[in-house]
C-alpha cells in the first residue's frame, strides 16, 4: 500500500505543494501489492541467482535515467505550464543525481553499464495513454505517477529483503524521493484538471498497472 | 576566438578529464566570430527593440533545456560508454540547473514561460550529423560541442554588453560552464575516436556551423 510522506530533506522546497499534499487523504494508489514472487526473483534464495540482485542494480539504473527523461519530455511537450515545468525541473535534476548514485553502486560491483531488455510494463503503460490531447497530457502525468508509486513499492521491499545492509540502506535512502515524485505529479493532474476527473482516470489506469505485473516477467527488473 | 578554461568552482571533479584538458592546446573552435549585427539586435540599440533582450532570454531558457535533452539522448543512444555517460549526467544535471535559474529570471521579469520558434541553427547542425555509427555518434559529439563553443562565446558577449549589471553578472556566471561543456564533448570524441579523424572532422563541421550564422536570422534568438 502507497501512502504518501513528507521528507523534510527534500530539494523540492515548494510550500505550497507541501499544503496542497497534507490536505490529501492516504492515497492507496496501487491496486494490487508487488507479489512475493517478485521478492524471491529480485533476491538470492533457492532456486535463484544471486546475480539478480544486480541485474536488478543494472535495470534501476536505467529506470532512473528512464524517468529523468520522461520529465524532461513532458517539458518539452508542455513548455509554458509553468508550475508543471518548475516541479518537474526538480524531478529530472533529482533522478540523474539518482541515476548516478546507482551507477557509484554499479562501478563498486564491477557491473559493467550495458543495454538490458525492459520488461512490458513501461510499454504497456505507454499503450493505454490517450493520444488526444488534453487526455494525453492527464495519462502521462498519472501513468507516470503510478511508476514512481510502484518504484517507491518496490525499493521498500528490496530494502527491506536485500541481504546486504549497505544497499539495503541505499535503497531506503532512495524510497522516499519516489514517494513524493509520486505525490507532485498527482497534484499536477489535480492541477490542470478537474480532481473528478482525475480520479476516476487514475483509478481506471491503476487497474492496468496492476494487471500488467499481474504475471511475473521471467527476467528480473525493477518492473518485472 | 574560444579558450579553454578551468573552473575551480566546478561540480564536474575528474582528475583524470582536468589532466587532458590542460594538455590541450588552446582550441579556436569556432571559424568566424559573431558579428556586431547579432549583437546590436540583442541589445536595446536604436532600431532595435528593449524587448529582444527578453526573447533572448526566453530562448536561453529553451536552449538549457534542449541542452539537457541533448546529453540525455546520448546517454539513452550509447548506454554503455561509462565515461560518456558519466561526463554527460554531470551536464544533464548543470544545464538543468541553469534552466531553473534562467526561468527564475523570466519570472522576475514577468515573462511567462512559452513555446519559441528556434532559428535554424540547430536543424542545420543536426541535418550534417552522418546517420550511420560510428561517424554518427562523433558528429553528434562534435556538434553539440560547437554548439556548447558558440553559447559561451554569445554568453560573453551578453555579459559585455548587456545594459543591467545584475544580469550581465548572471550571464558571466553561466560562460565558464558553457566552455567547459565545449572541452568535455571534446575531450569525449579524443576518447573514442582517433585523434586526427576527430581534428578533421571537427575542421568540417566548425565551417558549416560559422556558415549557419552568417546570415542573422531576423528573429532575436541566443543563435541567429
Amino acid at each position: 500500500m502507497f501512502v504518501l510522506r513528507k521528507n523534510p530533506k527534500s530539494k523540492i522546497q515548494n510550500p505550497k505543494l507541501i499544503d496542497v499534499l497534507t490536505q490529501l487523504p492516504t492515497i492507496n494508489a496501487l491496486k494490487q501489492p508487488t507479489s512475493s514472487a517478485w521478492v524471491k526473483q529480485a533476491m538470492p534464495a533457492a532456486g535463484y541467482a544471486y546475480a539478480n540482485l544486480d541485474i536488478i542494480l543494472l535495470d534501476h539504473s536505467h529506470c532512473e535515467r528512464k524517468a529523468a527523461g520522461v520529465a524532461l519530455n513532458m517539458m518539452f511537450r508542455y513548455p509554458s505550464n509553468t508550475k508543471m515545468v518548475r516541479e518537474l525541473t526538480a524531478i529530472a535534476r533529482e533522478e540523474l543525481e539518482h541515476f548516478e548514485l546507482v551507477n557509484q553502486w554499479l562501478e563498486r560491483r564491477n557491473i559493467p553499464l550495458a543495454p538490458l531488455p525492459p520488461p512490458p510494463y513501461g510499454a504497456g503503460l505507454k499503450a493505454v495513454v490517450r493520444p488526444k490531447e488534453p487526455e494525453r497530457f492527464l495519462d502521462s502525468l498519472l501513468v507516470t505517477g503510478l511508476i514512481e508509486a510502484r518504484s517507491h513499492e518496490r525499493l521498500g521491499l528490496l530494502a527491506a529483503h536485500c541481504p546486504e545492509p549497505e544497499l539495503a540502506k541505499f535503497y531506503r535512502g532512495l524510497m522516499a524521493s519516489e514517494a513524493r515524485h509520486y505525490g507532485i505529479y498527482w497534484v499536477l493532474a489535480a492541477t490542470y484538471f478537474d480532481k473528478e476527473i482525475v480520479m476516476k482516470r487514475l483509478d481506471e489506469l491503476a487497474i492496468i498497472e496492476s494487471q500488467l505485473l499481474a504475471t511475473l516477467h521471467p527476467e528480473p527488473r525493477i518492473h518485472s
